[in-house]
């Protein structure tokens, strides 16, 4: 592939996200498992989430607003302030989460540097991101970042035209195929998903991405050297 | 001068933002009238902030999280869950308030347009800053938005680099003296002060900028253009 500018996706991609929103989940379930079982809380929940997304964007401040929300609404107002407070607690212990990257990503991304303009491209929290790239140890690899409102075609037209890269020089790298995949052969650059064991319900979908040439299934992270070689 | 670029701060510099907090914190004072006075709440309320900022960084859903855990402190958890839900209903509400722009605003900007490249360099929730700036009818006029964790020195420098503009020729415009003036003419640009009628106490700054060559106060927006001519 004739690339010379790589995208790469933060959560999920280059470090554990998910799983953390999981763990915290599996707590959220207990606090509320005298009133609802485990499947109305997180149906619950995710309607919350989706409802707000438009006003909140993502990240862990909205998802704390929508867990309260979600908890007073479940307990029909029968939950305490106390209890309120430990989801305020677990919000900022989320935003204070160590920073673990995947396998793979800290020996790959040297390599990757070395051949390619490296741009982090993410939804979520300004703060938090910027935070965990540093964290991450990460950060001297990209001459680019990115943290956007949401990964549409607009938005990755919008960076290829400010940065002046061609779409067909372009490879985004990422764990959702609704948001690092898709729109990014729809504006006509290439695309690798390298899946996570766990997808959340908003960034899934069922569509697939029908461009033979532009898309790439890859196991791990450590198969993108050799694929844009 | 002879600047080419100028940035422009978003809230109380364009559009009104800290009249809406104040309307805010007017009702929030009332909620908690029965348990404290309006001094103590206030006082509170600004310590979690100053205390949550590294976390939640600015913007409407940390203030909203900031309130819900002020309230619970104050009233020594008695709050009940349904006021709790009102105040993340505030919260949403501030986050769809319409943009109302400031006198002047509206004629000034298509004038400046025609002869500088403007910037929007805010700080705040992604989300919504790009709403008010949708909203506002402004976008059009800008050629670049940067919405930004902190606006210190470092981050002016980015930008500039960035977008290979020479410090001599930016010029920044904003009502907050910490983050639109004083990291700016730190870094050798220009900067025009434009109070607002309220700053925030986070944004209250007791330095006076000794740059007398580089430093303009104008009353408003309305003086830049004679300013940069």
């Amino acid at each position: 592939m004739n690339c010379r500018v790589i995208g790469l996706d933060a959560d999920d991609t280059l470090w554990h996200n998910e799983t953390i929103f999981a763990r915290v989940q599996e707590r959220y379930r207990a606090l509320l498992s005298q009133y609802h079982d485990a499947e109305a809380v997180d149906r619950t929940l995710l309607a919350t989430e989706r409802r707000n997304i438009e006003h909140y964007g993502y990240g862990v401040k909205g998802f704390t607003l929508s867990a309260i929300e979600t908890a007073i609404e479940l307990t029909k107002g029968r939950i305490s302030a106390q209890e309120i407070q430990t989801l305020i607690d677990t919000g900022r212990e989320m935003l204070a989460h160590p920073v673990e990257l995947l396998d793979g990503v800290a020996e790959t991304l040297p390599t990757l540097a070395q051949s390619h303009r490296l741009m982090l491209i993410t939804k979520g929290d300004l703060v938090d991101q910027q935070r965990k790239l540093t964290k991450s140890g990460l950060a001297e690899y990209f001459t680019g970042v990115e943290i956007v409102s949401e990964k549409d075609p607009a938005t990755y037209e919008d960076i290829l035209r400010r940065q002046g890269t061609d779409p067909a020089e372009f490879l985004m790298v990422g764990n959702s195929l609704k948001s690092d995949v898709l729109p990014v052969l729809e504006v006509g650059a290439n695309a690798a998903y390298v899946p996570y064991k766990v997808t959340w319900a908003l960034e899934q979908s069922d569509e697939i991405p029908d461009a033979p040439d532009r898309f790439f299934r890859l196991a791990s992270i450590r198969e993108l050297p050799a694929l844009v070689k």
